[in-house]
């Protein structure tokens, strides 16, 4: 991209105050440190029902068929990308499936996420990791959702060295109307700190989704950002989708 | 609300460029004129298929029940909303569908809006009343159009005579691959105006939606924008919920 990220913000964020009515004044610093994000871009969008947020599953292509994007982070994120930054050519896809945990993902990567050649991908996944062994009998433990995550990732990085991941936080906000916090906490931490390993171990960008939440709770209460404790209101997919880009960003900086 | 919304803007946004490597300087100006919303609001989206965007039948409730919202600018517009402004109790409602002209939002109107005892009503409505007499055989005239919208307001200003009307002006995008330019110009054109004099009549906030595409059509083509020419596309529909963003300001200003 010729400008840079941070530049090209301003001067959108300057206009939007003008017209509502608020003049900034003439004086800037100069950004220490810029995004600089590749004109050709293909965003994908992994995960569980968080992610899938209602797409139409025969929207397959890319953002230029809207339905195929949900009404979640990554239709929130997406839009404010392409209204951001309008002369690149990006393209955003969302292959999020509800109820998913990290061995579904690996079952349909070949389709879901290889072929698609993404340069950023990004996952969110492990709620269902945990949150089935107490409604599902699902079996699996922490040691299989760490296992299996890297492998996912590693044999996507094999494919694409130049992949740029982005890894999201698994979270749970407590006193939402579906979660018994005796029953998830402090077992659920361990796949919280697994996502944050992998992240790590993997150079990926992990975006600390518990936080941004627990913050935001903090100030306004549970059903305002996520009333049954694992999906985001219209609100809470907002403050997703905002942490999100933030990543981005740092993905590229 | 106790803080202005161009100055909480302006604090969210800085907090934005920050977290993405940019640091603006300490400097500020007094806003001139700055939009005092009020802390409880119900904010309902109406029109067609343009403001339906796919959304949940079966989710009519406020923003708490995110499918009901869509996937279009409605719901662009109220998520940014909801993260702007989260010390607020607003709620927002789409009620949009598919196919729809003025005197079908007439028809379900005691339901549809007089019911959710809007705050702000918010309609979006007019490219079937004209496009359907290509394609339809209907016969609505703009006369039509004209009248039975300015009764359709009329009727919602009895009930509620403080409510805050937005109109959103009908455009076409010409170039979009479903748009014959010789069948819609000039013809078109007086829908638009009689909707621009509909919103200076009854007091309302006008939304220039043609102008807007225009303007982002002449720098990246149609088909980022808006491929069929009536429909937007993901970047499309964040261009419409920004235009809105800043029309729910000047109609508190």
């Amino acid at each position: 991209m010729s400008t840079s990220a941070s530049r090209r913000s301003f001067f959108k964020q300057t206009a939007v105050l003008s017209a509502a009515g608020m003049v900034l004044p003439a004086c800037e610093s100069t950004p220490p440190k810029q995004a600089q994000i590749p004109d050709r871009l293909r965003i994908l969008f992994q995960g569980d029902s968080i992610t899938d947020a209602n797409r139409d599953r025969s929207s397959i292509q890319s953002n230029d068929f809207l339905k195929g994007m949900g009404n979640g982070y990554a239709l929130l994120a997406a839009s404010n990308l392409l209204i951001d930054y309008p002369t690149t050519d990006w393209h955003t896809y969302n292959r999020g499936v509800s109820g998913d945990k990290v061995f579904q993902l690996s079952d349909r990567w070949e389709k879901d996420c290889l072929d698609l050649q993404p340069d950023v991908l990004s996952v969110h996944i492990g709620v269902n990791d945990f949150w089935h062994t107490l409604t599902d009998s699902y079996e699996g433990t922490v040691e299989t959702y760490e296992k299996d995550f890297l492998k996912l990732l590693e044999r996507t990085q094999s494919n694409f060295p130049k992949i740029k991941l982005i890894i999201g936080e698994p979270f749970v906000v407590l006193g939402g109307t579906a979660i018994d916090t005796e029953a998830w906490i402090p077992t659920f931490r361990a796949y919280q700190k697994a996502a944050a390993d992998i992240a790590t171990q993997m150079g990926a960008t992990f975006i600390p989704y518990q936080q941004v939440f627990d913050t935001a709770v903090a100030d306004q209460g549970v059903a305002y950002w996520c009333p049954d404790g694992v999906h985001p209101s219209l609100a809470g997919s907002a403050l997703m989708a905002k942490a999100w880009i933030e990543a981005l960003h740092k993905a590229y900086v």
